[in-house]
């Protein structure tokens, strides 16, 4: 049984050694710089720690962890474009458009997503892949919904929003896994719900870093959403309020682990290790 | 024996009926403007006519034939951003940029290139797959050299380039039918000769067009290339000379056709057909 640092370490040298098309040419620099310029890995780790849970080993589920972190990497390359959320600092360096202009940062979001799908479409069967397509789409439609809102989201419309951009790629870290393993279609209930409650807490943390860190710690520009209006758990429902919500996320998820009769494993550790980012 | 343009028109069908991710919501609309706003659907009659020489119908190509226009799709309404060829007429309309602005315009391309794996993702094998997203990442990489290198090319930079940059995607739409149809890898051999040929041609004609054409008969803005200094066929050997190279494209084609063993068929129709375009 590994920590989820020791699963962080493995995606991590997963994706420092993957195979990128040759085609890309000098482009696979851009796609490098995205890729390997930190992150905390949660969704990888996610896959391989649900993976385990399962009974697969690390080799399995590698494939399909690298490309949850690859389409988050291609979404964070598109959204930080000026036309989307406009921003220069991500993961602490320039964001790829800074560093290496815009029209050569829209192409590596395009081949990082790409790559994503070269990546699972490694296993024989085609449900991984679809598992990842279904959710890069909810992701892609969540950011669309939050690039046309001007604010006035309420508390169920930013569920509803976070859902998709950010719940679904996460929601898919699980399903992958699920798909890699074969678990029957009838088992599969309490796990979808566990990573429903992982997604949100995910989301609250991510706002209340958003609205508490530094730059410095964050790697990328602190309190953009609250400065542009967009509601946050923290606006809405204050820090103490948002706190509270992701304590009962973790215990929700751990209730829903036991449900589907995992015990002591390292996914049960998943929750409070998101915690531990806003520590 | 279906004509090209009845393959066309088959392949029209099924791109207007395409059941697209509910999660996109809205922003369907902007796939289905750039999508299905005209285009002489090129790839999906190549794949369609492909896989009737091969003895397979159109209801087992069309879910490959629907996803090479997909990645066409999405390689235009990305290439047409400012950023990159910075085009504001595209199949006769304001390009998607133009009517929805850049934001929606980089996710809608996003959500094409995903809608398209989810439409290969239909069979079950992951091999249509991976034969699309290999051809995805030529396709991007050829755009890459188009956008970072500044003139200088000589003929064999220049068909270098278009061997990615088209000749890719359309290699696919003979791939795909190939592993749909799941024809031996000892015999594929003239088959991609073949698409080879047609990538080629293509490449040519669309060359002429921009350098003959007006933006009525286009839809596009012509001569952009040639303004813009990049090296095109008849710049670089005459008009005469670029038709007398499609000429012999067409007749190298139809050899390989004959050595594959494929006798008549609208496959063999296909090269005059896109000869045709500059009519």
């Amino acid at each position: 049984m590994q920590s989820p640092d020791e699963l962080r370490q493995l995606a991590e040298d997963a994706l420092a050694s993957l195979p990128f098309a040759p085609e890309l040419g000098r482009l696979e620099e851009a796609l490098r710089y995205s890729l390997l310029g930190g992150g905390k890995r949660i969704r990888p780790v996610l896959c391989l720690a649900t993976g385990e849970a399962l009974g697969r080993g690390p080799g399995e589920l590698l494939p399909a962890a690298c490309a949850l972190e690859l389409v988050h990497t291609f979404s964070l390359v598109h959204d930080d474009l000026p036309a989307l959320d406009d921003d220069d600092l991500r993961r602490g360096q320039p964001s790829a458009h800074v560093r290496f202009g815009e029209g050569v940062a829209i192409l590596a979001g395009d081949a990082l997503l790409t790559e994503a799908f070269r990546s699972v479409l490694r296993y024989p069967s085609s449900e991984v892949a679809r598992v990842l397509a279904d959710a890069t789409q909810g992701m892609i439609g969540g950011q669309y919904v939050d690039i046309t809102t001007d604010g006035g989201l309420d508390g169920e419309g930013l569920a509803a929003l976070h859902r998709l951009k950010t719940g679904r790629l996460l929601g898919a870290c699980v399903g992958c896994a699920l798909a890699v393993a074969g678990l029957p279609e009838a088992e599969r209930g309490p796990w979808r719900a566990f990573a429903d409650e992982i997604g949100l807490l995910f989301q609250i943390v991510d706002d209340i870093l958003d609205a508490t860190g530094t730059a410095e710690e964050l790697g990328k520009t602190p309190g953009k959403d609250a400065a542009a209006g967009k509601p946050t758990y923290p606006a809405l429902y204050g820090l103490d309020g948002a706190r509270q919500m992701a304590a009962a996320c973790v215990t929700r998820a751990d209730a829903l682990l036991h449900t589907a009769g995992i015990g002591r494993s390292r996914l049960a550790d998943i929750g409070r290790w998101i915690v531990d980012r806003s520590h």
